[in-house]
């Protein structure tokens, strides 16, 4: 028998993953079966909601496209702030959300993971309010709806929400319906008008200095070739931001840096400052991506061609974001040749000495020792302001939250990306107070046999937020943890993890080539330093 | 300087609370200074916002109130499954949440903790949505609304959420607002119409089998001792349920038994099943608390007296709770003198051999070295099923969350209610999967000291839904922590806590008696018990 269970799954193998995460439930046990039953799927379940949230989001980051399964009400509600972060930062992950028998609802009874009220939408009312494709399947509309959620996702590559009464999932369904699918997940295309392309290419061309700006959609709907093209074939030099850090690889020669406003690398403000026209790629200019508002460029030198709206120099128009980057990454223009030139370089290590530690060494280091096609995630604490100035080695990817910012989120997206990419070895950044807002991921590493290298920064509470505000006050201690205990109590075998320690910069650098050569196996480094040591950028930043 | 973030903690002292739960956050650091400053209140951070909401609940059902702080979209979207509970089970949690500043709203800036869209106003509406008294605090209406979320949250004891956005705390405001925070806090008392006063008393005279059913509002609304007097003025039998379970002291000689329908004990069924008049008393009859709607008792029978409506016989009308609650605990009529009689019997101690542990010996041994006073809490697993059925010794208290029902819950629930009560010692039964979801709370638990009593079921994985769905999938897996490591991971110095195994019946009582003997330690005890036994109740209820 071939179900509505069936579909909804074939569906989200189709969308491209063949891994399912989650929590179970009552609500959602038997479509679970419908997971574990299948040869060409794997259900990974995690200790809790807000971690499978954040887990799918990392790995559909790497993936491309991740789903998530939890139960009704309280596995929803916990997963809730993942699945914003998601939306906030454009990832496509599709929560399907197992809820009570129809007869159940219909009958309004008082039954658990309710309030009590007889009231069985006020979840999805609550997902509406908050901006996400809803899809209310019922008996009726159940196939229609799945449909219209894959046609919406493919094109939106924005989160979406779908609710599966327990009795639903078994309803069968004709199977041929499988047949369409395949098309169903493809992009449709749509005309790009030939004068909008020309009008592009023309102020590209007249441009004395034009710069591209590769924001994060790009990699969200996977136009990475496109616009690598583009630029290559135009020779033409771009920037990204702490948003798309990495989504073309920064060992490119066109490649000016990692901008943030008067945040900036000197050579990359400098790029920046006389560009005269600034292509936007997908990317959206928020404060923590542009040194809190100080961009140089305005809006009429802004030709910015996003996911929901495209604008020349101010005047907007809707066109479809992927079909709109095909055509003009095929589009014949010519830009004046200019010199080929190198603004940037990638760290080298830096000269060590038995003093203690300084984020100022350990962000040089990390950056110098990362490897060409590693992934490498900053935590939104110290991490990420100093993790986010200096270009990537060839190929490598990287992941942090800026604009929506919820801490805690990188440790499960480190372990999720991981997962999609077992070989690209994912080298995460975190604060303690980030960790512990998640730390029984750890549970999961140990169980899926993840190998990534993990850095900790020990500073004795939240030191981003010192800076920000309350030095001295204690609601940014945090407690201190020993986590040399890590593997044995979250159940590593012996040779599945190590922790390391380091506290002077010596040290430091011989733990991280050793970490490095460690691949088979996941390493904990414990980085000690100064409660009040931060990066230059943070403390520029909250004087600004 | 008087400032609205003064008056709102004035505000939040006078509805009885000297602690403030949460997480700090750059949109609410100015306003936790206001917390920090004062010598009667403590600030109490937690590892995350979920935990932090589950903290304060369980804080507040102890207290009869509880605040909670946190920070825009990432904070209280992790806090929303835990202030839902609240809502659902009716308690009365006061969650803050820091804004923005006003003119960062106002010009709808792309900043961090948003969906990058400008809308600061979703999360808000997402509350309403859930059915949440929604206070936005402006310049211009600060004052009023706190005082009509301070009248409504003394008139309904719900949940209520305050948006204070970052430059609003620090404004000005006149301090003689001060000196009426007394009377706001008092409850508005309402008349009650003698006739139905009358009504009621009539049909309890007239019942041959009168029946009270103690329901959870009644502790939220501190109307124990007047429903005692009710009962016992009358000699009036009584049972509770597991939300209400040891509202009124369970060792009364009118106490029936913990009601669950069908899955009652016989002792208790029996007398619910000859009851002719029942008066249900804030009480709700949900799915975990009637076994499944199996309830004896019909509408027809009914005398209902709720927070939100009172119903005679089903005609409903709307009278204040409190005040009906109170007028009748003084309202004069008779009723046929019972011979007084106890039906229920606190547990003994099982007699213990070298056998491996079960469920059926282990809820026998918990229940019977229970010590009056303590407060028992039983984690929406096997625990909840087993620990439900017995009387609880002289005074002792319950809390679980049969309604919600969001597993992980109970642990910092646990905490919260030991912080608001050290003296009453609280004492947890929990599965591993349901501790894994809220494990960090450990770093809470050493850094406030608490001496809790922790016992933890491990048996292989989730086993409440190996008896619901999928005995045998792995989805109903767990990973294996080694939970000796427990203490020192989470930084508890030597003589802070101990770790204890059992595996044998008579281990287990040992174990308990040591454990219930160390009372100046937080105790972990780790009970291993077979992964498919359950308490006999789970099994019938799963039959049903
Ligand atoms: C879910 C969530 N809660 C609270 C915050 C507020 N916040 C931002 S940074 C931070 C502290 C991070 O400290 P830590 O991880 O120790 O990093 P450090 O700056 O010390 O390197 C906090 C609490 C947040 N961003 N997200
Ligand atoms: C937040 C949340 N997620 C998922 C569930 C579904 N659920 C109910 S009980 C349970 C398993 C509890 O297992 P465990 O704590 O190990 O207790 P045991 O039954 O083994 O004693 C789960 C996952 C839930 N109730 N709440």
């Amino acid at each position: 028998m071939y179900t509505v269970g069936d579909y909804l799954l074939d569906v989200v193998h189709a969308l491209g993953t063949d891994k399912v995460f989650g929590v179970p439930g009552d609500y959602n046990l038997q479509f679970l079966d419908h997971i574990t039953a299948r040869n060409d799927m794997k259900w990974i379940g995690d200790a809790n909601e807000l971690n499978a949230a954040y887990l799918t989001d990392g790995y559909a980051r790497k993936n491309g496209f991740g789903a998530l399964v939890t139960t009704f009400g309280v596995g929803e509600l916990s997963a809730l702030n993942g699945l914003a972060g998601a939306m906030s930062e454009h990832v496509p992950v599709l929560e399907i959300v197992g809820s009570p028998r129809t007869n159940v609802q219909k009958d309004q009874q008082l039954v658990h993971h309710t309030s009590g009220d007889g009231d069985f939408l006020k979840f999805e009312e609550a997902h509406k309010a908050l901006g996400f494709d809803v899809y209310h399947l019922t008996k009726e509309n159940a196939i229609d709806q799945i449909d219209s959620m894959v046609r919406t996702l493919v094109a939106t590559k924005k989160p979406a929400y779908v609710v599966l009464p327990l009795d639903l999932g078994d309803v069968s369904v004709n199977p041929a319906l499988k047949d369409k699918i395949a098309e169903l997940t493809q992009p449709v295309k749509q005309d790009v008008s030939t004068s909008l392309l020309a009008e592009i290419g023309k102020y590209l061309s007249q441009a004395a200095q034009p710069l591209v700006l590769v924001g994060h959609e790009v990699a969200r709907f996977g136009l990475e070739n496109e616009v690598q093209k583009l630029i290559t074939d135009h020779d033409l030099p771009f920037i990204d931001n702490g948003l798309s850090k990495g989504t073309l690889s920064e060992d490119l020669s066109q490649f000016a840096g990692t901008y943030n406003g008067e945040l900036s690398p000197d050579t990359t403000k400098r790029v920046v400052d006389q560009a005269d026209v600034v292509l936007l790629l997908g990317a959206k200019i928020t404060d923590s991506v542009s040194g809190s508002f100080t961009q140089s460029f305005t809006d009429n030198q802004i030709i910015a061609i996003n996911a929901n709206v495209t604008s020349v120099f101010g005047r907007k128009t809707r066109v479809d974001f992927r079909s709109l980057i095909e055509e003009l990454a095929k589009f014949n223009f010519t830009t004046a040749a200019r010199p080929s030139f190198k603004t940037v370089q990638p760290r080298t290590l830096p000269t060590a000495s038995d003093h203690l530690l300084t984020q100022e060494f350990y962000d040089q280091a990390v950056e110098a020792s990362l490897q060409p096609g590693q992934t490498l995630l900053a935590e939104q604490g110290t991490s990420y302001f100093g993790l986010t100035t200096q270009p990537l080695p060839k190929d490598a990817k990287f992941i942090g939250q800026p604009l929506w910012g919820s801490i805690g989120y990188t440790f499960p997206a480190a372990l999720g990306s991981q997962i999609a990419d077992p070989l690209s070895r994912n080298v995460l950044s975190i604060g303690e107070g980030s960790l512990q807002m998640t730390l029984q991921e750890f549970g999961l590493a140990f169980r899926e046999n993840l190998h990534s290298l993990i850095l900790l920064i020990e500073n004795d509470g939240y030191t981003v937020e010192r800076y920000i505000h309350g030095m001295d006050q204690s609601y940014n201690n945090v407690p201190a943890f020993d986590y040399d205990q890590v593997p044995r109590l979250f159940g590593a075998s012996d040779d599945q993890a190590v922790v390391l320690n380091a506290r002077t910069e010596n040290e430091l650098l011989v733990t991280l080539k050793k970490a490095q050569e460690m691949t088979d196996k996941l390493v904990l480094v414990r980085v000690h330093m100064a409660q009040k040591d931060a990066p230059e950028v943070l403390e520029k930043m909250v004087k600004m």
